[in-house]
């Protein structure tokens, strides 16, 4: 129980069904005097808003953000900043039918097993609806950040097979294509491929892309709260993800030690490294290189072809799923890999102000 | 700051450096009840113990447990269970030179960036040693576990680019094998190929694999601690590791949602999958059938061939790395893994006991 | 930071300011299968609710609750229960001339210090409205314990030098009286003493009692979460406690062994015992019989009299309070001891349930 | 379960039973570059250990503390110390006839209640021997607050109805006197009332006080993490502790608002106040005056006189305790309440250290 918060620090707490009345999100812990508006949330939220393409769902979603506490004359005040988003369009009756069975893929099963029935409207709390209260929280996280010089940016990195050239990588492109990738080329190939998909009446799966710069060496806490682990949690947290990658990740398992080992070099009198292998991260503590991650993402388990199932009759049945759904899950889950990381970025830091002595004396000392 | 436990109920408190004079675990929350005993510990001890084959280094670790508190006439008591291990066989003097530069790979670096200086013997508080708390509390957390009926099991998948043959499947070979393999005709290609790795003074790095069977239902707590998001910090936790996956994982982002979905099914009058791809969880919460997951370890990162490097003067230096080091990480943190696993499942299911009403009733009403 | 979240695996997170747009709580960990109202929360909230009687201010606040999520078809669902009261009466004209300056006995200089500013709009977070979101969730603890047969009474025990008489308690009339007192007698006099106190400009304290029974015995975590230091922080975590006693409290210090102790003895085939000197509590464990606490509350700092104090500037000033100010904060307090009390045993309650193995088996065995 | 964690980054988890192997302490987030040597702990463990004077028992406990880990070179690397003190005197044969019978005022029935079994040798870990993990653990953070220019004076207050008068307060004296009392002319006497008790088989209670000076403005956390609910649970978690006071405490309930606010003024530049019933904390944080609060202690259970019990099969019985007991706890806790009250406020001071933009640019801006 009481799994709703995330952070030790800076700690939210995200509530709300599908289609409830409302979805939302207390940050607790957010440092006092940071300048913040509903408009620097609702950027973020724009960004998962689905219905903005032929790729996404044509469900409306408003989804506009309204700041309930924690703001005083235009900055935080230190403390708990609750924000709101009223649930406008949900249309119960597309829902109707699934109270009795079990979708594929879905969590219907597992959360009658735990609670013993369950808000089966649009998926109730397992709908990715319930994203919006972590992406409120990012927004506010990377602003954070954003101030002590440390920059995230998420992108597509592949939907099915198609993947995107490193070189040919364009960050701009990343906020333009309806796919999220920063490769123009590459997404015209993932719309054709995603259009393929939805005539056959079926979903693709992709991998999602978090580049960190601008980190400090030393944040992460060992054993346990490495930040490598602890960014895992967060990502795997995430609806759909199915595997997490650090740096070389999946690859590092294949290199020898003189392959995947990165020099260190002095350059401007400063400690970096020759390559990053690493991914920016090394026993668990930032090393001050590019933070990089990945998330593998299943395809949309909602699919318009026939599937076999049983109902809580215990019967087995034949079902063929209606209403709104995106053909895949990828570019709106981006904006979420984002502000997951920044939200665990921003704890660790808290969390590493007193690491040492000289840090206490920093800001205890007159 | 204090990084160094691990669980909200089932809590363990790991402690220790490589050189110093003991390492241990805490572990706090244990059911009384439970029959333990030293033995029960040290047959998990001597799973991760190296100097047994030609293929982990010479180093002779005894790695003896004793038990000092928690455990009354042969029961624990529910009060905390301290373990200790004492170092027997350290030899600080083959350390004493890398005290000045950082090793590549390894947490040298971004230890001294977090706390200012470093326990630099033997890689000090980052060095492998540090699991040994890790799998006695494993042990401990799988004898829970199996009284409930549910049983883990660990092994290698791949070594460098040698994997196993499903159809090759040897429960039995993979406690046998020097390289955990559970299928001999691998195991016997991977030591090969490790011992080409020696002879060139490299390194290799591997695939993990985890299986829990028998875990009920309703375990994992959405919408930030759910089971799959938990196994995926406790997992990434282990040094060395680079990438953890569910079920299919990595594949399940290149298949399509009708190859990816489980159809639901009825067998004996209960509801089942007739395939797996989930890896045994759905919305973060298991489904009842087998957990499975992949840990994907980097190569040693002491090798013995020339590595660039600076020192803590800030001058870039040439080092070669002596000592006692593994050629390949892999199969002795399967033990790692599997303990972890344990651990994490064991905090899942006490918390949530309370997850519907019915069980408050079950253990509060007369 | 982060410090309003409070419990373990039934967890609240409260939000709000006195003047900004509303207040609310986030329940997370409720078990599913409760029957929740609105109306079971409101009964609560009405017992806090100023303006009943002449004894407290005048402002009307309606304080009407909506529950937004975690309830489907008249059930808790074991999902996050977000309510939320909107602020409605408040005059932040009343309040603009402390912005500027710091109340004696209030949180103004303290927040000021700790935060750089604050939100001097009735107190802002420092509130006594803060409240709203601890009252609510009171009602939900209340209603899962009550389905295990735990009742919870807190009433006035005195107020100034007005204290209740032991033999002519009635708990319908801690219902009824204004001062909250179970003694009709007791609370006239302590009526005509605040009439007094208001005359003169001035406040008093006084002392609320909590009974809890029904409790099981063997709730409360040795060594350091015992019940009674967790009871002892949720009370003392409410504005204007300075005091908190378990049983016999003060006067145990003052007796001597053979008085304090509480001999065991046999009833009806159950262990009993034939005192009750130390509140239904040994060890930090619950014993069975009643628990018994008392919150020592000081009198409202918001006084009419000049005061003397210094502005933001550093110049010392005199100061005459305006608006609208309760002479004595303990009746309306009284709900909000019960409900963080409710709120501490249950939470208790569910992590003690993994105490022992029989329990596990209780709930996870078929 | 696991209570026996404490401190949210400081956190230590204390482990051991009176008549086990070992007792001690594991303490994680101890910033690094702290010196720290054995006799640091060793001098605050001194003064818990009884058989200094007549009034506590003839027991011989050396407790000599050993460092584990966590220090290297003289200072604290940031990783967790572990701290071990052996047993050595303890005679279990002393305590075999009490496993079957539960001691009024004792954990014996109700650890049976929780656990199903107790280990019930000395009290097994509801011993007052559990301390000594918080009295090393204090040590260590009274060195960091001392750094810091944060100094506590914890000293008996009163024992029986014999208390100190503030007009002869001499801090050496509480050093010396078998009391621990400040006031030798009130040693004396209740050294006279304690030989008495003594004479009669009996036992007595007291109250101890605790000063914090050069503590910050700003330290505390709203709304449930005030610093005075964490030092309430932390004092209240102390075995046989009854009541906690802070500042004037239940005397504030009886007073009037015109006398128990505390006037703001100005001196030296600086804001302050002129009188201190708040006792160093207003809203939950602290206000840069001296920090005060009181533990009512009950008194020894342990008496030798006959008293009324049950037993384990459920038999009324007669008992007289033998063995070796203090008549009077109070001298021994007075270093166990200044060590938890040096934990909690050193976990404050860390926790606060995010709690305004300004003190994150302190520590990650170049």
């Amino acid at each position: 129980m009481a799994g709703s918060s995330y952070g030790k620090l800076f700690q939210i707490t995200t509530w709300g069904e599908s289609h409830g009345k409302a979805l939302g999100v207390v940050i607790d812990g957010c440092p006092a005097g940071l300048p913040l508006s509903e408009n620097d949330i609702q950027i973020f939220l724009d960004r998962r808003r689905p219905g903005r393409t032929k790729i996404s769902t044509p469900r409306k979603e408003e989804d506009q953000v309204e700041i309930l506490s924690g703001v005083f004359e235009g900055k935080t005040t230190g403390t708990p900043i609750s924000l709101i988003v009223h649930n406008t369009s949900q249309r119960s009756a597309d829902y109707g039918e699934i109270a009795n069975y079990y979708r594929p893929g879905h969590a219907d099963y597992t959360f009658d097993r735990k609670y013993g029935f369950r808000d089966y409207r649009g998926g109730g709390r397992s709908s990715g609806r319930e994203t919006i209260g972590r992406v409120a929280a990012g927004a506010v996280a990377s602003k954070v950040l954003y101030q002590l010089g440390i920059r995230l940016t998420a992108y597509t990195r592949s939907i099915g097979p198609i993947t995107i050239e490193e070189k040919q990588f364009d960050a701009q492109a990343a906020l333009e294509t309806p796919t999220c990738m920063p490769d123009r080329a590459a997404s015209l190939k993932a719309e054709a491929y995603l259009a393929d998909c939805m005539k056959a009446c079926d979903s693709a799966g992709g991998v999602i892309e978090c580049r960190i710069e601008g980190c400090p060496p030393g944040i992460g806490e060992p054993v346990f709260d490495k930040l490598d682990a602890a960014l895992s949690k967060a990502i795997m947290s995430i609806g759909a993800v199915k595997a997490v990658e650090i740096g070389d990740g999946i690859q590092a398992a294949l290199h020898k030690g003189s392959e995947n080992n990165d020099a260190f070099m002095m350059r401007d009198g400063k400690v970096t490294k020759s390559t990053n292998h690493a991914g920016g991260i090394l026993g668990g503590i930032s090393d001050g290189s590019t933070i990089l991650l990945r998330a593998h993402v299943k395809p949309t388990p909602s699919i318009f072809s026939t599937q076999q199932t049983v109902n809580r009759q215990g019967e087995e049945i034949e079902i063929a799923i209606k209403g709104r759904h995106d053909p895949v899950i990828v570019p709106r889950a981006v904006v979420v890999v984002e502000s997951m990381a920044a939200i665990t970025l921003l704890d660790a830091l808290l969390v590493n102000m007193g690491a040492k002595m000289e840090n206490l004396r920093k800001v205890y000392q007159k």
